[in-house]
């Protein structure tokens, strides 16, 4: 069986009965409806906007080699990490979440790790917590790993005392907590303009889209996708020193990630549009 | 490409280089991890242990009916409902979530909709609710639409006056919040015990799974599946007079849910074991 | 300036020019208001209902003598303290908050150590932290010192197997998580009934009123007070085996109150009534 | 009794048992610690530096005039209101809580009514929401009547496509929700700059601080007093067309002041220290 997609056309207007019978709920995603409209993820694209503080940081290679699926290696860079929060306005293609302040904010912390596939360098994201549903949803509808947190960073001032400026001596804090612990610290104190972004922040991100098993007998489906993304927009990019830390880490396998050597931290705003999905290994 | 279940063998102790290559990052959900156990939720069977207050309603039978996949039929009482709030303890077979009761209580509303496949009694949810993300995760594996809400019910208070004796005038209110608005009201006002427990919910339920798509071209994969549960237990049912609002909705699709008619009401204890899906029509 | 109280009358019907002059905005608390109904916090009496789950333990006799102002002393026991969890319903006079689940719900977590006024047995409430802002300005206004937190307590289930029975062997668990972070965990572990209900839960609490300095040259308002209850009520106490601990402390001068010794624990439901304070040493 | 201010000493190291007795708990606010380091709120002048989300309108001028203290007269414009939404960070004198993200951010709305005191132009503000306990229980303080609320508003985007560039053009949406349900909601469309800022933003705010009636007989402690502020600091301000809604009031006297017309709207960022208050009409 396969359900009418999204764009089954919703505008006719048949008989009541026959409509009961013609045009089954649907919705790109639960839940289903007849006009398709309380699907909680609306359809891609998705535009987002963002303002990121972010560090660099070194793992162990042989942990960050154990969260790597067969098809990936970890590159000529083993062991490069970085620990990435951004605080995001989002919206569908006609904007109209932008309606709603409640709706299309979310902010995220993610861990991505350096790796590549026959050569191509690559990112994968073993952890992510966002701090509200929608964004949490659609993520595991491409296969990012996330979860619910309260993700909190400095916002540069404009004006006043209550706040950085985005300017050297800068300081830039940010924190996870996940299940009412702190899970993760960052900061960032600005130095200086950057030559460019951050090389994790320029590779696509690379996720194993996973529906669990649920029937008796049944095999997950799980699929290697990169995210293919459009209008990429960096600010100036902020560079400086940055700390790193997990004060109270709720996993014994997300210990293996923490950081043996601190890089440098980076602030900056970055926007993008997510479309789809790209198989890494076609059937 | 399928990814290793759950119950890979993650006991063994090879050297750390094999390990990277030979036990790939795994889990029942995401988070993949070497261990398996970041995964955000734990592979079935799940326990629940509940308090229900709940209202038998009725909605227009064409509405209902458009809410209905194809292979369902509204069955012989079109345009029975009812509107469920339970508030909930959780655990996996080892009961280990009992002992982090920030992880393993939440509470949720539901609407259940009467239906019926070839002549088998069955309940459609088409919207339902709860308070926290795991749940919500969960619902999906299984094909229940639940979305991010505020739910909260009055308990029966043992001692003092700061609450309704379950007994005869004890009334029981509810009420979901959602993106910040008040969506649904009820109350129930105990008048006695009642001879069994309430209709709807004593059939199965019938979910479609839904796999959106994110690949180019890609069709979402669907599964309409009936939960498979076990170790069933009502506590004493209390019935009464019921009210039912839907005071601020979000949506105009479930706007054709709201209450033509209220029945009666319930109070009671429940309790389940959810072991897996069965399809409806296997393909 | 005096503020009219709740108990100015309010249901004559002056002609609107009047009326703005002649009946002021007032309440019990803020916010004021034409009618005084628009107050955050009805006046006392408050009514509670709750479920609780305790710990008697021992404090350094040195740090809990560090808590207490000067009137008061440790009495015959220094060093008792106890960790108290609870789970509660409350509403006014009218009960009127009842008919609102998502208002008269809230979950405390508080610390008590033994103390004495001449020869009186008290206990002092040195931190306490609920869920939800009413209770927390509410304390403030007797003197309890509430903090926003997570507090989490497992409930004994009456069917299934997602929750403990109220009998020997059923283990409850709590927890607090304040500013993102897990300060404090317990567990019980039931083997029987109690003779009664544990001491510190039966002694009055003694409060320092605070209403701080905002004025240039202004002394803070400051007097202690303990809280007088009627209608108190104890359900079946049971107790047995109790775990505490405080996994990551906020603050140094809490970390003086962790445990040196871990006594009985207790769980039961209780019920009061809160009227108003009584000064300890009227001036 | 008068409790010992935040100044006391507290860096001399005295015998244990000396200190007990010498040096009693004590801090700006509850809870009362030996260090005073455990306060709720640190002491004054706190720094705030935000960004502002604001519509002026115009309420029926008899209800404004239920909502002032007879000290006070509506001024030449009765019935001039604002409703302001603003995000906010904030640290103490020493800068510390920029070091801790989760706990200096906060968002607040309120609404302001024009007043006057003796020909002296003020702002009253009948209501307050903000998202965070700390600067609810600090506007009590200062007589401010800050209630419990969900507040978001959109912001400036500097990149991409998820959000408004503060130019002409861009929309700024807001949105209150309160007790579940979604009490006010504004927009501002930006049309240009403005001459200078909204005057109800420009005035002095004058509170009603209240200490509630405790003890048996007591009155509340009222005074009327203005905030003092210093270093205030405004952006380029935008302004254009505003709108204003009112969806769900939770309470009747709110109710008199929804607008009988929306003015303008303006989106700016602001700063400001607070330092004390001062009594209009000292004793």
């Amino acid at each position: 069986m396969t359900a009418p997609t999204d764009t089954a056309p919703t505008d006719t207007a048949p008989t009541p009965s026959d409509t009961a019978r013609t045009a089954p709920p649907h919705g790109y995603t639960l839940p289903l409806s007849p006009s398709g409209r309380s699907a909680m993820v609306t359809p891609p694209p998705w535009h987002f906007s963002g303002d990121v503080v972010m560090a660099d940081y070194r793992v162990d290679p042989e942990a960050a080699a154990r969260f790597l699926p067969p098809e990936l290696t970890l590159g000529p860079d083993p062991g490069a990490a970085a620990a990435v929060f951004a605080e995001w306005q989002w919206c569908s293609d006609d904007g109209a979440e932008l309606a709603d302040p409640a709706r299309c904010r979310f902010a995220e912390f993610l861990i991505l790790l350096a790796c590549e596939y026959r050569g191509r360098p690559l990112a994968r994201c073993p952890y992510a917590w966002v701090d509200e549903p929608v964004p949490l949803v659609r993520g595991w509808i491409q296969g990012m790993p996330k979860q619910f947190g309260q993700v909190h960073q400095i916002r540069p001032a404009q004006v006043g005392k209550a706040g950085p400026r985005l300017a050297p001596g800068g300081r830039f804090d940010a924190a996870l907590s996940a299940g009412g612990r702190r899970v993760a610290e960052a900061a960032v104190t600005v130095e200086g303009r950057a030559d460019g972004p951050p090389f994790l922040h320029t590779v696509p991100l690379v996720h194993t889209r996973l529906f669990p098993a649920w029937l008796p007998g049944e095999e997950p489906v799980t699929r290697l996708v990169t995210s293919e993304v459009s209008d990429v927009e960096f600010s100036e990019i902020w560079t400086g020193r940055a700390e790193l830390r997990f004060p109270d880490l709720p996993d014994a396998d997300l210990a293996g990630l923490v950081p043996v050597e601190v890089g440098r931290g980076y602030v900056f705003s970055y926007a993008e549009t997510l479309h789809h999905g790209r198989e890494l290994e076609p059937a």
